[in-house]
């Protein structure tokens, strides 16, 4: 047993999404989240980048003694998680793995589909595990720029996102994909409109889902379980203003967020 | 006269569509670009990140001897520009100011809408200095988070951009705004939906344009003009990988970009 928090980052407020799936999956735990709001978006930056950035997060979280690293970055995921792993002792996991798992058990086709930021798809990250799991997969990679924008605008249900998803997809179902990725913390918001264009026959899957599935099996495996059953307590650090962090944030955790500090990630 | 270059800066590519006016209306002049690639956009981020990250691209151009700054991004304009102003004692210049002039000559019925990054209108920058011209002028501010991924999307002309267009602009269109100023370096992609959409009575107003002008005029002032009437010279500086920079960049200015370097912005 081990009552120290888990660390979480992600490049701003998306990964919120994946804290949510671990409060509710695993009440008893403390988090430590960090969201590098000064530099969101990791998306459309070099793999040097992003695995700069990623280390100068996951130096800030172990300053808060923490017994395990979760990268709710779906672009970090993809570009730092195995350069990570090479540097730092800690157990750390992504959301890529669980996401592509999660695919190949529900295609039946195997035909996937992905859709991400153009830094997770262009990084091929979720194309290379799908396949290295299941080498006769067929997998199509799609990256989606305007998702991110019209979710943060809360047009999700609008004329805009539906022609957009049209727009972004038609590729997926003229491949008659019968399974979905949305390999971008941002895109559940989405669901109903990329469901409605998809079909009824595509499952859709969430990593963030997945992911907190698989920290509870991580912590569990290496008795780093804590002894709380509920009660978790969240602490929340940001790079840039808090303001519109709490705003946000605190719609995706349906609760509010109190304390909210600014860090000065680029001297880490 | 002074063969100095000109230093103009961006958080990113679309500062390169004031850099292309002035290569237009100024063709003697040498200019050093520095796009702050590793940390666009910039339009989301709080006034005291984007008066950093401005002051660390003024040092930066400050180490290339050069006789003047041209800040070619709305967001480091409404921002930081008063602000550099006083901290730096080199004729600095934004492109708020030329724009505001610009809309105020133009309007007829002194009605005059602004678009840009949520940054650039949550500053007021344009509203006020417009009100600081003529105060009885009414100003609205729009906005529009969309239009740069539509444009780096590709998607200028698309039925996407249309509705889009559409949503933002209602609120203009009901209040008969006769001037609208495209208060985003990338929005002049957009000009013929953006102008399709308001109707042909109402000008547009492009500050890449108005800023080339309001330079020329500074350094005439100044006695900083170039003894050279033409065969300026270019180069370029980026905070992340150069590829993207080349290639989209390359399509604003029309010409091949051969040299960009790459510089460790955050260290200045």
């Amino acid at each position: 047993m081990d009552n120290r928090p888990i660390g979480v980052f992600d490049s701003g407020i998306g990964g919120l999404t994946v804290l949510k799936e671990i409060v509710e999956q695993l009440p008893g735990e403390d988090v430590i989240y960090f969201g590098d709001t000064a530099r969101i978006p990791y998306g459309t930056r070099s793999r040097e980048t992003v695995i700069k950035y990623s280390f100068q997060c996951i130096r800030f979280l172990l300053s808060k003694d923490i017994k395990a690293i979760v990268i709710a970055c779906n672009t970090a995921s993809a570009m730092a998680l195995e350069e990570a792993k090479k540097v730092f002792e800690i157990p750390i996991l992504g959301v890529i793995e669980p996401g592509a798992n999660a695919a190949v058990s529900a295609t039946k086709n195997n035909k996937i589909g992905v859709i991400g930021t153009t830094g997770t798809i262009n990084s091929e990250a979720y194309q290379r595990k799908i396949r290295r799991i299941h080498p006769n997969l067929e997998v199509i990679g799609i990256s989606c720029p305007l998702f991110v924008p019209i979710v943060e605008e809360g047009w999700e249900d609008s004329d805009v996102a539906n022609m957009t998803a049209e727009k972004y997809l038609q590729e997926l179902k003229e491949h008659d994909t019968d399974t979905l990725v949305l390999g971008c913390t941002h895109y559940p918001a989405l669901r109903y409109t990329i469901g409605k264009v998809m079909g009824d026959r595509v499952t859709l899957v969430n990593p963030a889902y997945e992911t907190a599935q698989s920290t509870k099996i991580l912590l569990k495996e290496n008795g780093l379980l804590s002894e709380k059953i509920d009660g978790g307590k969240y602490e929340f650090y940001v790079s840039d203003d808090p303001e519109k962090f709490r705003r946000i944030g605190g719609n995706i955790l349906r609760k509010e967020i109190s304390t909210i500090q600014k860090v000065n990630i680029e001297l880490l």
